[in-house]
Formats: structure tokens, C-alpha cells, sequence
């Protein structure tokens, strides 16, 4: 569904001419938001502007999958969430309803792993409200890492602690389930031999 | 335990005087490994090389518990596996065997996370054979950044990539266990109510 956005213009730096106004602030909130502060060698709030510089701003209607579970062409690109809310779904074979992997809010980054390595997409993404989002496209990361590697890497830096993040908790996730799947492998086996 | 690396020599580029000979090649094989196919924009062999000058190398004894679950001290480093197997594990409070999350082979970065968030260890590392390893301290990689951006960011993106593919395999873990436990508790709920 992003196809379009690569006609889309840029976010303009802050401050850049009278009709700038929300455009301006939603760069200035991107950047913050960019800044992963649980990084140890952050980008600072002038390198996190370079990025947005390089993403494209884009409004999400409410309701919107504009991330497909299985999708292997339209890998192009990574959301980071300005405001809205997002439900990451995975289908289950032995399930009808998807399951809810996770609920994301602003700040996020949805779809870096597929920005990263081209693989289809790992999940499904609804847009649970409207969303407002600030897309980064390969070919602009690509542009980055040529005109300013020094904050391309630390952007990737980032990139990899939020990644880093979500595996910890995944394990933790993967943890209690193999305790809940130990009890209950007691319970059917005291009932089979009480 | 890697306290002591800090004053070890690095890895000579290759070639360098005749003296080098094992100790190019693990540096070769070091560079080989780290260059991240499913990268999008994956290292070269010469970018590969430029990364190793910035690591050094380590043997790790059969048995040594080389990182540990919990420590948020020695976070410092991580290691590219050369040869030789590791297995990580995680306590669970409710077993008194460690639960073994997986076994690494020779390519394996160990320890990465930590080294760009510092946050305490997530796991612990056991040597099930002896390691031959190359060791990249944070110094080590804020020298690179600063030195040779470029690689840097390509090294990170290859970080990236290495994560996201470990995100991606324990999310259909976790999927396995959703459906397990589902099946779980039917099974539970039809002896209740037969």
C-alpha cells in the first residue's frame, strides 16, 4: 500500500518557511521520538533531524492493514509511529482469529526487520486508530548512508537496541510460556495418574 | 571474564609480517563471517576486513561460562564465534535445570545487545567445546564509528539483520507455544467436562 509514497515529498527541516506549520512540528516530534535514549551512543536531537529529513510524512486512515503477514514485495520501507495506535497479528493454523502479537503506540518502529533483509513481512499490521507516521523508504537509507554514514550508523545503532528490546522480551514471553506449558503437562499427566 | 581482553593485541591485517600466519588466517575466517548475506547492503570482504583490525582474538576453555545471565557489569564486548559451540541458557524460576534457549555454531554473534543498550546479560553462555572467537569491545566499536563510518553503519545493519532473524524465529516459537497451550487447555477442559 506504500507504493504511493515514493512520490511523496520529504519532511522539510524545522522552521522552513511560513507555510512549514504542522509539517514542521510532526518532523520535530519524529525526531525526538527517534532518538532511542536506551542506545549508548544516541543520536542527539540535530542528528535525529538529518533523518527525518530523509522519511516522507504519511497519514494512516483507522482500520487500514497496511502490513501484510506473508508480503514479500512491498519491504521497502519502516514506520515510526508519530500517534496512533497499531495491533501486530499473526495468523495461527489452528486458529480462526489471528493472534495478537502486540499493541504498538507512537514511537514504535513497524517494519525495519523487512527494511533490513528484504524478507516477507513476519506479521500483520491494522491501524487500530488513525495513524500519523513518518515512513523511511530503503532507497533513502541507502541515500543516507552515502551523504551522512556517521548518522546512519548510529541510526542503525538505535534500530538494533529497539530490535534488541523486543527480543528480550520475547524471551521473557517464551519463558513463562515454557513454565505454563510445564504445569499443564503436570496437571494432564496427574489426572491420567492420580 | 573478559576483563583482560581489553589488553590484548588486535588482529593484524592479513599478510602482515611472517610471524602472522594462524592468527591471519582466524582473521580472514573472522572477516568471512561477518559478512551478513541477507543483509541488503552487506558488508564487503574488504569492509569485512577493516572490522576485524578493530577485534581481537580470544580462545575460551570447554566448559568456561563465559557470560552470564543477570550481569550488568562485564556488558562491554560481544564475540563472533569462529569455531567451536555454545549453548545458551536461561534460569526459570519454577525448574532447576536451566532451560537451553539454543546452540550456537561458528558466524554466531554472542552478546551483542548488550553491548549497544548495557543492559544486564539476558542469558547465560556456556563453552560446550573449546572457542576460537574475535572479540569486539565498545571502545573498540566507537573507534570504528568514528574512524570509518561507512563500515560501521553496514557492520550495525548486519547487527540488525542477525536480530531481526532471531526476532522472527522466536515469534513462530512463541506461535508454537500459543497453539500448544491452546491444545493444552482443551485437552484439560474436556477431562473436566468429558
Amino acid at each position: 500500500m506504500f507504493k504511493t509514497i515514493f512520490k511523496k515529498p520529504f519532511f522539510q527541516p524545522a522552521g522552513s518557511g511560513p507555510s512549514a506549520g504542522a509539517a514542521s512540528e510532526s518532523a520535530d516530534q519524529a525526531a525526538e521520538l527517534l532518538m532511542t535514549p536506551a542506545a549508548l551512543m544516541p543520536l542527539t536531537l540535530e542528528e535525529a533531524r538529518v533523518v527525518v529529513r530523509y522519511m516522507q510524512p504519511q497519514l494512516v486512515a483507522k482500520g487500514t492493514i497496511f502490513m501484510r503477514q506473508g508480503d514479500g514485495r512491498d519491504t521497502g520501507f519502516m514506520l515510526l509511529l508519530l500517534s496512533g495506535e497499531v495491533t501486530v497479528e499473526m495468523l495461527v493454523p489452528s486458529r480462526i482469529e489471528p493472534l495478537v502479537i502486540t499493541l504498538l503506540g507512537p514511537g514504535s518502529l513497524i517494519g525495519e526487520l523487512g527494511l533490513l533483509d528484504g524478507q516477507p513481512r513476519h506479521a500483520t499490521c491494522v491501524a487500530v486508530t488513525p495513524l500519523r507516521c513518518a515512513v523511511l523508504t530503503r532507497e533513502a537509507l541507502e541515500q543516507l548512508m552515502q551523504d551522512n554514514a556517521p548518522v546512519a550508523a548510529k541510526l542503525l545503532l538505535g534500530i538494533s537496541v529497539r530490535s534488541g528490546a523486543r527480543l528480550r522480551e520475547l524471551t521473557d514471553k517464551l519463558k513463562m510460556y515454557a513454565q505454563l506449558t510445564q504445569a499443564m503437562e503436570q496437571e494432564i499427566g496427574s489426572r491420567v495418574n492420580p
